[in-house]
C-alpha cells in the first residue's frame, strides 16, 4: 500500500497505493465541500493535486444513505480521502450518527481512505476528558476495522478502502502514544494525527512537534501518517521532516474569504500588500492594485486560488529539499519564519536518533552548516558516534588542531608539517628505531561541527563534505565539548597538545578541568606543536 | 531623480525618474543584447521588468556612430540603461574606444542610465593595479560629467541621460572608499558599484557586502546606487538591505543555456530536479520531464523564462519586506541558504549605525526575535541606546526581574506582587512617610534582545512589540550584558536584587566580576525579592 522512494530525516518521498491510483507522498489534500464546493475540482486538478478529502458525514446529511460513489458526486476519479465527522464532533460535541454507519458510509460511497469517526480531544482539555474521549475514539476503531474485516474487506491491496487510524490525546502526549499504539496493535496500517488546528492557530509549533514524535515512535515508518488540519506552508516543511505523509486544510478557501493571502512565511492581509511577491498564474497575471479593486467573488477566487498554488508549491520545495538530502537546511530556514517555529526546532534535537533513522548514509551534496544547531544533524550525530566506537588508538600522545580549510583534512598544510616532522625526528634518530615515533602520536582535528576527527576518518562522509560558517563561538557547540573528551578519555590520552586560538581557548579550559589526569597543553600554531614534540619526543607506544 | 517612498535598514523602495518615465526600485534590470536577444523584450515586459540594461559598447560596434535611439534598436520606450564596455575591458583588457567616444555615443542614442567607460578592478588585483585602474576610471568619470555639463546636458532633472558613477576598488575597501568619496564630488548623483561578479562567482558575500558598505556609507542614501552583474536572488535580499537600488544581470540566459535553473536558494543543474518547487507560468503548465525532455532550444527559453521569474518573485518579496518593516527578518531567514552567506552577516552586525539611519522609528508589526544576531536589530540598538542615555534614576537599589511573558512589563503578575509589596510596606511604616520607599527602589527587567528595560519605558516601542524565542543561551547576548553593567553603572546603583536562574547565573556571575564595588544578590523568584526588600527596607535616596 506504501512505498518509500526517497527519504531525509523521518521524511520520506512515498507512493500511496489506492482503489483509484497511486499518490505520491508527501500530499496535500484539499478539503471540498460535497455540495458547495467553490473553487472548481478542475482548478484543483489543475494545481496539480491528486488527492483530494471530503467529509463524509455532510456527505450522509446531504445525500443520505442511498448516496452515489464519492468519486461520481465530486466528478473526480483520482483517490479521495474522507473524514467521518470528526471534525463536527470537535464543534458541536456530537453528531447524529453513531460510528458503525459512519464506517458502513464510507466503505459504500467508496472512499479510498477513510476515517473512523472519532472523538477529537483538540487542545487544552483537561487529561481525564482526552483520556474518555481517547478510549471513545479506540473503540470506534477497534469497531471499525472488525467490521471491514469481517466484511471481506482487506486493506492495503489496493482494491478496498484503506481505513486510517484517529491517533488523539492532543497535548497529553501518553495518550497519544498509547493511541498509536493501540492502533497499530488493532492491525492499521495507515494512521491519521487529529487535533492539531488549534495548536497551530495558537502556533504551539513545538507541542504539535512533541504531538508528532510522540505518535511516530510508535508507529513505524514505513507506515504513511496523515496530519489533520496541517495545510499552512509554515508547518508542511516540519510536519514532514517528523514523518508526516499527507495533510489537508480547508484554509486556501477560508482565508481567502477573509481576505487573507498565504504566503510561504505566514499568513497576511491583502490590505496590507503593496506587492503581490508571488509568480503564481494568478498574481503574475494581475496586480495587487486590480486584486483589491475587483468584486469580493472575484477577489476570493483569485486568493483562493493563489493560496492553492502556494501550498503546491512549498510541498514540491520540501519534495525537492528530501531528493537533494537537504532536508535540515529546508527546515531550519524556513523556521525563521516566526520564533514559535524556532523553538519547535529543540524537537529535532531532542529526536536526533529517530531522525537518522531514514536519512540516507551518504549524500552526494555537501551539507551546509550555517548555526549552531546545525551540530545536531543525523549525519554529524552519525559520524561523532562512529569516532567514539570504532576508532582505536594505542596511541599515548594526541595532537589536536583547529580546523583546516583544506578537506581532507591529511591534503592541508598544518597536517603535512607535523607528518613531516614526525618523519624527520624520527629518521634523524636512529635510537628510536624499534617504536616509530609515528606510532606514538595520534593526529586529529577538533571541528565545532563534527567534534574530534582522527586522521584516519577524515575522508570517511561527511567529514569532507561540509561547508561550513568560518566564525563560530566554540560554546555554543556542546556536541564537539562532549566529543573531545570522550575522545581523550575513551583512548587514553596522557599527552595532548592542542592548537588554540583567543576563540577557543575558553573551551579548552573547560576540557582541561574535566580531565584533570591528562597534561594538556595549548599552541598558538603548528609551529609551536612541531617545536614540543622535537623537544619532548613523544614517541612512546601504550 | 530619486525619490524614497519607504524605507527599512538601509534598503529602500525609490522611485527613479529618467526620460523614459519611472521606474520603482529596487529593481533588477535584465542584461539585453542589443542584435542577438534571446527572451524577447515582449516576454520581459511581459514578466513585469519595466527597465531594461544593454551594452553601449557592443551596440556601437554593431550599428555604428550612426546607431538609432536605443529605445528603438530595443523596442522598449521604457527607461534603458547602458553599460559603456567595462564588462569587455576586465575580460578582454581593453576595448578599441575611448571614454570620450562612449560618452558621446551613450548620450547620443538616449540611453535613460549611462556609465563612463572604467577599467573594472575586478577580484584578486594587486594593490597597486587597482589604484592604477580606479585612478583611470576616475579621469574617465571626470572627463564624462564635464562633457555632459559642456553640453548642456544636467542631470537628474529627467530630460537628459542621468550619468552612473563607476566605483572601483574591488576588495581593496580604502579603494573603493577613495573611489566613492571622490566620484561624489565630481557631482555625480547615480553611483554604480562595479566588479562583483568574481565575487559571487566565488561565494564571497561578506566580502561584497563590505564593498557596498564601503561606498554606500560616503555616498549619501539620498542617491541611488546601482550593482553591477548582481542578478541571483541569493545576494539581493543582502544588497538591498545594504543600500543597493539597482542591478543587473545576464544570469537568467547564460545559466539557462548552461540548462541551471534558478531557485531562490541557488542555482540547480535541471538534472538534478525531480520536481519544480515552482509555481511561475512555465513551470506551473509542464511537468519536470516535459522540461528535460523538450528541444534544448525550447527548454533553455523556458528555464530562462522561469529564471527571469524567481528573479522577479525575489525583488517583489524584498519591497513587501521593506513596506512590512521586516527586512533583517527576511535578510537573515534568507542568508541560511549558504553559510558563506550567514557568514555575511557580519556586515550587518558591523553597520548597525549606518543601517539605523533608514529604519523606521515606529512599526505597526512585532520583530520575530529568533537568533542571537536579531540582537542586533537597529530598532534594539536604538533602544538600549535609549536606555543608556536618557532614563535617569536617583534611586540606590535596583531589582532586576528575568523577562515576564507579559507585555508590557507593568501588567505583568510579577511587577505588580513588588509593586505592591513595596507599596505595603511604606503603608505600613509611617516613620518613612518623607522618603517613601518606591522612590529608592528601581524596578527593570532583562531581555536578551532589549537588555535593561526599566519599568518607565517597558511600553516604549519596541519594548512591547518583540516576539522572541523563550529558551536562549544568555552567553549569546553580550548586548545584553553590556547594557546591564552599563545601566548600573551610570545610574549609581548601590545594590541590586536579580532574579535568576539556572541558565542566567552564568552570566549574572560575570556582571558581579565588572562591578565589584555593587552589591549583586541572587533571587530565585519573586517571593525571594520581596522578603529581601522587607528584611532590609531599601528605601534610602541618594
Amino acid at each position: 500500500m506504501f512505498e518509500i522512494r526517497y527519504s531525509d530525516l523521518a521524511g520520506r518521498i512515498g507512493r500511496l497505493r489506492t482503489k483509484h491510483g497511486t499518490v505520491e507522498t508527501p500530499a496535500f489534500l484539499p478539503v471540498v465541500h460535497p455540495v458547495r464546493q467553490e473553487v472548481s475540482i478542475d482548478e484543483l486538478r489543475k494545481v496539480g493535486f491528486d488527492m483530494l478529502i471530503t467529509n463524509a458525514y455532510i456527505t450522509l446529511k446531504e445525500y443520505g444513505e442511498d448516496a452515489r460513489d464519492v468519486h461520481d458526486i465530486l466528478n473526480f476519479q483520482k483517490p479521495i480521502m474522507t473524514d467521518s465527522g470528526g471534525y463536527q464532533v470537535l464543534v458541536y460535541g456530537s453528531v447524529d450518527v453513531d460510528h458503525k454507519t459512519m464506517a458502513r458510509f464510507q466503505a459504500k460511497i467508496g472512499s479510498d481512505v477513510a476515517v473512523p469517526l472519532d472523538k477529537p480531544t483538540g487542545f487544552g482539555l483537561p487529561r481525564s476528558k482526552a483520556e474518555q474521549y481517547v478510549e471513545l475514539t479506540l473503540k470506534a476503531a477497534e469497531d471499525t476495522i472488525r467490521m471491514s474485516k469481517e466484511e471481506g474487506r482487506d486493506e492495503g491491496d489496493g482494491t478496498s478502502t484503506i481505513w486510517a487510524a484517529p491517533v488523539q490525546g492532543g497535548e497529553h502526549l501518553d495518550l497519544v502514544e498509547y493511541s498509536s499504539r493501540r492502533l497499530l496493535e488493532m492491525g492499521y496500517e495507515f494512521f491519521a494525527l487529529g487535533s492539531p488546528t488549534e495548536l497551530m492557530e495558537a502556533y504551539e509549533f513545538y507541542t504539535l512537534a512533541r504531538m508528532i514524535l510522540a505518535s511516530r515512535r510508535v508507529i513505524p515508518l514505513s507506515k504513511p501518517m496523515h496530519l489533520f488540519g496541517a495545510g499552512h506552508p509554515l508547518t508542511i516543511p516540519l510536519a514532514v521532516a517528523l514523518g508526516c505523509d499527507t495533510f489537508d486544510s480547508a484554509s486556501y478557501i477560508l482565508y481567502a474569504k477573509d481576505g487573507r493571502y498565504i504566503l510561504p512565511n505566514g499568513t497576511i492581509s491583502i490590505d496590507e500588500l503593496e506587492y503581490l511577491p508571488c509568480v503564481c498564474p494568478v498574481c503574475s497575471s494581475i496586480s495587487v492594485r486590480e486584486l483589491k479593486e475587483m468584486s469580493k467573488e472575484e477577489r476570493i477566487a483569485k486568493i483562493a486560488l493563489h493560496n492553492l498554488y502556494t501550498i503546491k508549491r512549498e510541498v514540491d520545495c520540501v519534495k525537492q529539499a528530501i531528493v537533494e538530502g537537504r532536508l535540515w537546511e529546508y527546515v531550519v530556514q524556513r523556521s525563521l519564519s516566526h520564533p514559535k517555529l524556532a523553538e519547535a526546532n529543540q524537537a529535532l534535537i531532542e529526536s536526533a536518533e529517530y531522525l537518522e533513522q531514514c536519512t540516507p548514509i551518504f549524500k552526494d551534496r555537501a551539507l551546509f552548516l550555517s548555526l549552531p544547531i546545525d551540530q545536531y544533524r543525523p549525519e554529524l550525530t552519525r559520524f561523532r558516534r562512529l569516532v567514539c566506537s570504532n576508532i582505536k588508538s594505542d596511541k599515548s600522545t594526541l595532537v589536536l588542531l583547529m580546523e583546516p580549510e583544506e578537506r581532507p583534512f591529511y591534503t592541508s598544510n598544518k597536517y603535512r608539517m607535523i607528518h613531516d616532522a614526525i618523519n624527520a625526528i624520527q629518521e634523524g634518530s636512529s635510537n628510536y628505531i624499534n617504536s616509530k615515533i609515528e606510532d606514538g602520536i595520534q593526529i586529529a582535528y577538533y571541528s565545532p561541527f563534527l567534534g574530534v576527527v582522527p586522521e584516519e576518518v577524515s575522508d570517511v562522509y561527511p567529514a569532507s563534505h561540509i561547508v561550513s560558517v568560518r566564525s563560530v563561538e566554540y560554546d555554543d557547540y556542546p556536541t564537539m565539548f562532549d566529543s573531545i573528551i570522550h575522545f581523550i578519555r575513551s583512548k587514553g590520552f596522557k599527552n595532548v597538545l592542542v592548537e588554540v586560538d583567543g576563540s577557543s581557548m575558553q573551551v579548552m579550559e573547560g576540557i582541561k578541568d574535566k580531565l584533570q589526569d591528562v597534561k594538556i597543553e595549548y599552541c598558538l600554531n603548528v609551529e609551536d606543536i612541531i617545536t614540543v614534540i622535537k623537544s619532548r619526543r613523544y614517541y612512546d607506544c601504550k
